[in-house]
């Protein structure tokens, strides 16, 4: 079955028998590639929760019109685990991204280090943020990954709510335990490592330091292990 | 401190003072690109536990001439993790061996599924093990992922020993869970997944069902999260 992704399906209410039309790249997607006609049943995702199962009524490569059967709103994933970290250069961005977006993640930001080397723009971070939304999709998930811009560490080590576990991964640490907590933040340095300073800066804000897998890891597999990691200790 | 890979170098019997030559690439990375000069100490690798540290006598293009200081045997990372994967399409294969490397799985085997659309030929096949050793040496893996050709799903599931646990990875199973085994066979499907059939042999032949997150994931990312899974679980 074809899947949408339709941020405007969530604005429609949900109720079975809405009416709703998809235009631009999806309604394009859904028409020229996947070939989807009328009569057909398409799944339907707002990135958001919520799930449905539509009939077309109508399929033109402009646009697809939609009449909703179901819905029903998906439980996210738990832990929710956010990720920060170095970014990437070039290519590498792009397939953490995707590859985040696969294992579970609930959301990405840009990290700032002292020894990180690239600073994505505004314009690179909205490219990630409908990379994100694509191979959101691809996975078949009903919570998108979201892109948050760029914080600090400083950001990253605050912890505004209680049942935060926040988690530098480190070489020097010791394997991940099972925190228990509802919200994790993994935290991800450069090629560079973190420096003294900023290693000294997250214990004393409480954070746990973990290593994930003996040998040295560029950053992108470091985020997507260490994010499959956490998820998989979490929810075994 | 630079380091250089050397099969050669486990055949010098390791002793303090033996002196050896570096040829070929390596030798040419380290004078041209690493700026190894004389008098330097370098870290040398054999790929397969044997650690040395080494004086540069001579540092020309062609070679390097190394007298060796130290020699140690690293212990292998266990549990010994071999992964049997499809093959995905493309430079998605170079980036899933480069990232096992990373991630300390001992070697990996293009897994011969019913639904599996890549039939790698013995030249792609060779290229994976350079590009395995390259990628070893960069994560300064004392024993380097080896790539062991093709194998049917049949050879997966033969235990030959008793402490082998053979691990299925499927979006069915459960979440994987601590085995104590010293050795394990990881097997991940082909993007279309295993057949009922495929699924049931496994079952029949003793293997565990094991998932690695909640959405889909394409090969690539299911092999190396799943491995850090395994290694993280195992260890933790």
């Amino acid at each position: 079955m074809h899947t949408i992704f339709a941020e405007e399906f969530g604005t429609v209410g949900g109720e079975p028998g809405a009416r709703f039309v998809i235009e631009g790249d999806e309604a394009a997607h859904a028409v020229r590639v996947k070939r989807v006609g009328v009569g057909e049943v398409v799944r339907v995702l707002n990135g958001a929760g919520l799930v449905g199962l539509a009939r077309v009524e109508e399929a033109r490569k402009g646009s697809v019109v939609l009449i909703l059967d179901e819905v029903s709103r998906a439980e996210r994933v738990m832990p929710v685990l956010h990720v920060w970290s170095a970014t990437p250069k070039g290519g590498r961005l792009d397939r953490m991204i995707d590859a985040l977006a696969q294992v579970g993640a609930a959301s990405w930001t840009a990290l700032e280090t002292a020894r990180g080397v690239v600073d994505p723009r505004e314009t690179k971070l909205e490219r990630i943020e409908r990379l994100a939304a694509e191979a959101s999709k691809q996975s078949g998930r009903a919570w998108r990954l979201e892109c948050l811009g760029k914080g600090t560490l400083e950001r990253a080590l605050r912890r505004d709510a209680s049942d935060v576990a926040v988690v530098l991964a480190d070489g020097g640490g010791e394997p991940y335990r099972r925190s228990g907590c509802r919200e994790i933040r993994l935290l991800i340095g450069p090629e560079g490592g973190w420096t003294d300073g900023e290693r000294a800066m997250a214990i004393e804000a409480g954070a746990t330091v973990s290593r994930f897998g003996a040998h040295v890891m560029r950053v992108e597999t470091a985020a997507v292990v260490g994010a499959g990691c956490v998820l998989a200790i979490e929810q075994g």
